[in-house]
């Protein structure tokens, strides 16, 4: 069979189960996610040794070690994807929660309520845990689900689906309702993006040049994960020690991850008393600061900040900081080079903060808040498949009622259209 | 200057005044509105003048009446239009809508509020009176608008748009809230379709072709509307005589819409009482049938429903007829040829009403009632900008809220993440 009849075969697949999925009941959907829980870890030392292929392969490739450490499972790791699922199972169904009920003039009864989209295809690179994470996310919610994980992670992928996808089977979901392609083409995924008639959303997770080229590419609606270029903007008015301790948080507590700071604005009135003290801190840290020509002078041997800095997502312990005149120049900076994902000021004045809060273009705005907290879990929904950074249908952090849409039940007897 | 420089600096200025407008107070929207509106009619003569030289060019080149009767422009329409905006200004403004708030166990506190989209693209054919029903929309909810409207109606909407914008810069809002791509080339929507920077989501209104090119070749996020190949079905145990009225008006009160029923699906106890008499009717309203084998024998004289037949919005005076043997088989055949849109069934049953709800997949579910109220005036919404018939974002007919996106505004006091 060539690709192209593969692809379309299991994407048909998926959209037949996601039509029996959408009413399969909570409590057979708990019981699947437990079943495949338990299943995952019977199965660790299987797991572990499709992982070890995976590994070595990586290893002579040339990988570097933030590459193989997202690739690696251990007994910790499979612990917690084991425990995701039965989180996941604990958490509230979304699915029949009517969102709103009214009456019109003529009788009719509308009732708005939340149903699954149908078939979620995920595009992910070599993070094995997705294969469990989104599966879980997209079952609870009702959906079926086509995973298409990175190349160097196949081996470890598809052993742990055939762990979890055995398991929610044999529990009862019907057959479909997670497809995996073990296929590592590229054409694989060209054909997904375009399969409108049996797919209803993609959402890619992985790095920038992934979601781009899905993006661009995808004709079936996509939802955009990921960067985030993030600011904390320091007020004239704040209180130094609690804006030190969030800068130090929202660079250093975590870079590599997209709720992280990646340039700090300071207003001009407390950058003398503020900057030195924080390079020093930042310093012992290991953070690499990059400057406007007034940083430069408060903070000693750094580098000039270019143009190029300022657009950058470092993801990394580097920090580019600039000095501004005041909350509007921070603001037009943010405008200018953010990605509207997360936003903080520091500040105890009342105007500023309320201004900010406005004005400011993002998912999440903070006030006096690490830009960190940008994340399912920590919002309170349990779990998250992403962090949509488009404005369409979800923005932030998406749980399980981001992975549902809407249909409305109308109530008549014998209504008609004047 | 060429077409891709013209596309690009409209809809900066479109996305820079996008940016003022999220701030807009509703006072000052509405005084636009208002303005708009008084404008459009003091303009009549000049607007008619245009629209003549549109449908003297249309009617040269040999559009059919249903075409000239779209593109036709008097008083009537005019004031029509006029009052539409007045209406929008009466709406309440959604911007700013608290949807949500809670707070964390750390102390954060979480509000979810709506927001404007930021800016839309509306591409459309023929119809001038979008120019003015999409603009008080996207202005109402706080967002600019790139309006793109058929070559044939160049004319019309140039001098709409010139009206009302004039009256909506002069009473204070921002350049750039409206543009109007004047170049009738089809490269203009190329370059349109791929200003991801710039435009947040196209809406493209109008037939089945203009949709499928703009959902396949946009790489800004689409909001399809529009394809309805909606069902009635007429179930075991029914109110006949409601049945009847509930076809005739779904199929025959106004067949161009896609919203009109284009296949009614009839259970076999019921189809020899049913459908001899309905046949009568619908034959006096010109409704041409086309049906299944078992149809043919209880309706004289009709041709036979092909695979196409079914498979067809017709969008007039047609309608085709199946009979089936179970609610299952209409539900099946539903799922097979529908677009889900909006699917009715005629019922006296509570558990086939339950099922029919339950197991169809629409945007809007019918229990003894015509599918012709899927529709924003209908639902309430006091106005609608389409009807969505995809499932992300928005589902059905579509008003102020659904053209808003939401941010999370966090109230913190020093939160950092452990």
């Amino acid at each position: 069979m060539n690709i192209d009849d593969y692809i379309v075969r299991k994407a048909e697949k998926a959209s037949l189960a996601a039509r029996i999925l959408s009413n399969v009941g909570t409590e057979e959907k708990n019981k699947a996610l437990l079943s495949m829980a338990r299943q995952l870890k019977k199965s660790e030392d299987n797991i572990l040794r499709a992982n070890e292929v995976d590994l070595k392969n990586a290893k002579k490739s040339g990988k570097n070690s933030a590459f193989i450490d997202r690739l690696s499972l251990d007994e910790k790791r499979i612990n917690s994807m084991s425990e995701g699922l039965e989180k996941v199972a604990s958490l509230p169904d979304p699915i029949g929660e009517g969102i709103k009920t009214w009456k019109r003039p003529n009788g009719l009864s509308i009732e708005k309520i939340r149903v699954p989209l149908g078939t979620i295809g995920i595009i992910y690179e070599a993070r094995p845990n997705v294969t469990v994470d989104a599966s879980a996310l997209c079952l609870k919610s009702g959906n079926s689900v086509i995973l298409r994980g990175g190349k160097e992670a196949i081996n470890s992928n598809s052993t742990i689906y055939n762990v979890i996808n055995k398991a929610a089977v044999e529990s009862g979901l019907p057959e479909g309702s997670m497809e995996f392609i073990d296929v590592t083409e590229r054409d694989a995924v060209e054909v997904l993006m375009k399969l409108n008639e049996f797919v209803d959303v993609l959402i890619p997770r992985g790095g920038r040049g992934l979601i781009k080229s899905v993006v661009k590419n995808s004709t079936v609606p996509v939802i955009e994960t990921g960067a985030g270029n993030c600011h904390v903007y320091v007020d004239a008015q704040a209180d130094l020690d609690m804006a030190e301790k969030i800068v130090v948080n929202a660079k250093a507590q975590r870079p590599a991850v997209c709720n992280a700071m990646e340039t700090l604005l300071v207003h001009k009135d407390i950058a003398e008393k503020f900057l030195p003290h924080l390079g020093n801190t930042l310093k012992k840290l290991n953070v690499e600061i990059r400057g406007c020509s007034k940083t430069q002078k408060l903070i000693p041997d750094i580098k000039l900040a270019s143009e190029e800095d300022y657009e950058t997502e470092f993801l990394d312990l580097v920090l580019a900081v600039k000095v501004v005149d005041s909350i509007d120049e921070a603001i037009d900076h943010i405008y200018k080079y953010g990605t509207k994902h997360s936003e903080s000021i520091i500040t105890d004045n009342y105007t500023s903060s309320q201004k900010f809060l406005k004005e400011v273009d993002a998912a999440a705005v903070y006030v006096n808040a690490s830009t960190r907290f940008t994340d399912g879990g920590e919002f309170g929904f349990g779990a998250e498949i992403g962090i949509s950074t488009q404005k369409l249908h979800a923005r932030g952090p998406m749980g399980l009622n981001e992975l549902t849409t809407t249909k409305y039940m109308i109530y008549g007897n014998g209504q008609t259209r004047k």
